[in-house]
């Protein structure tokens, strides 16, 4: 065993870990233009070879969220908090499904957060973001976030920019209270390329058994390509912290964005290393007491 | 095709559905002990058979879940609602592992209920779970529920008699309107042996890794075995209505479970015959404004 995570940990030293692969540089400006959305970096050879090692980490992954869950009774407020966002067709949705899905859902707090409410935009931006967090113990996941906020709200203008600037800050400075509080933030942007997501809203329309995933609208929303992305360059930029720094993972390949998110969670967890909390009672007291029953 | 549907319906028709044999039968007095909890009504022959039978549902269960969900979007407001009952260690959570692991998590809405906080107390009984219930298009499940109002409320008598005795058509007259408002409710007993029980726990006592599941106060709670007992069995007795009947599925044998609930919700599912909605777009219009994208 020993001998084991011995060798684990020579690999990982020569090989470095996905989310130093993935993060977005601090402080620095960002140009999506030159990431490859069709790349694979530190990735498998083949679709093959990705789904398989994808299921591959699927026992690690629910065991490390056993324990985190189990710590939490203890009293350990540690969780875990991804935040997925990106175009449409991006694959939010399909990442909750095939990489989520690797989790006991018993210990999944899952929210997709659609165009806010009356009461929701009566509130402060971030208020129905914080009661969708994940408690102790949790693994919260958020299908788009408090980010389309600083996305749709500045590519379609819908407050004034004084206003839509501000947002930045609020969101490193609430970031940074959730770190403090224990929980772990991993932010995804799904870097998709404008041809594929052409091909993927052709398949809707083409397939009636996606009809319901499709309206016009989302042509009218492709057609603002450009300043969505400018947008999400200024988020990754602005909002890349220590606390909470964006990883930009590829997402044109399904299988390789499956197998980064799952890998990218696997990193996050095995830092946390939660434990099993020690029994608070007689082992030895309770074993008589139940035989005797 | 239809050949292959016409052959799944013939076998049906010499089979009977899992929730005819499992159902309570209305109106009669329910003696749990004349059920055997190591039985497997109508199952497959053994462990490995029900694993596989089991993995088997998979792909049905979840392309019924996405009908389900696709239809809510077009105004369908059906879902269903899996109550889980039985005494500690029968299974609920292995069960949401195991069966609602076989969904997609993004449909899936669950709920473990503990005991009531104090603002849950001011409430009428019932209100902490209305809070709780799946919306249109998704899956709903209950680790435990309202039936705790009457089970630990009777045996610990948490409330005067005479109040404890009218939440039976309480019930009734709630779930009726589920059930009215569109909400299949698939209410399912987990009914496990005394001795089986004794063996999950002492697995609990000796496992450091499980000891975060246990409390001493587990073994004082099966020093009220009988009285559970009594208490479930007024309960299935009293709430088995045409809206929502109760279902008893035996638990000492972990592939049974997770095989019989997984088959009780592809009953109800394939019953609901949830169909994708016609998409309300000019399919040939969207397609030529997309190429020229």
């Amino acid at each position: 065993m020993a001998k084991k995570d011995g060798g684990g940990k020579r690999r990982q030293a020569s090989q470095p870990a996905l989310r130093d692969v993935l993060r977005v540089p601090e402080g620095e400006r960002i140009d999506l233009s030159a990431y490859d959305a069709r790349a694979t970096p530190a990735g498998p050879a083949d679709k093959a070879a990705g789904v398989a090692a994808t299921t591959a980490l699927a026992p690690r992954l629910a065991s490390l969220q056993e324990r985190l869950y189990a710590a939490s009774t203890a009293g350990d407020r540690r969780r875990l908090l991804l935040v997925l966002q990106g175009m449409d067709t991006s694959g939010k949705g399909g990442t909750v499904k095939h990489v989520i899905g690797l989790f006991n859902p018993s210990g999944c707090r899952i929210h997709a957060f659609k165009a806010p409410t009356a009461e929701e935009r009566n509130h402060p931006f971030l208020w129905r973001v914080t009661k969708a967090l994940p408690q102790p113990g949790e693994i919260g996941i958020f299908d788009r976030s408090h980010y389309e906020d600083v996305l749709i709200a500045r590519v379609r203008d819908l407050v004034p920019r004084p206003r839509l600037d501000r947002r930045y800050a609020q969101i490193n400075g609430f970031e940074k209270s959730l770190a403090e509080d224990g929980v772990t933030v991993v932010k995804v942007f799904l870097h998709l390329s404008y041809e594929e997501q052409r091909t993927r809203l052709l398949e809707r329309v083409d397939n009636p058994e996606k009809h319901w995933k499709f309206s016009p609208g989302d042509i009218d929303e492709r057609a603002l390509w450009p300043s969505y992305q400018e947008a999400y360059s200024l988020a990754l930029e602005r909002c890349t912290t220590d606390e909470a720094p964006w990883y930009v993972v590829p997402a044109d390949r399904k299988w390789y964005r499956n197998w980064a998110i799952s890998k990218l969670l696997l990193e996050h967890l095995e830092a946390l290393d939660p434990a099993y909390p020690p029994g608070d009672f007689d082992v030895a007291e309770c074993r008589a007491r139940l035989l005797r029953t």
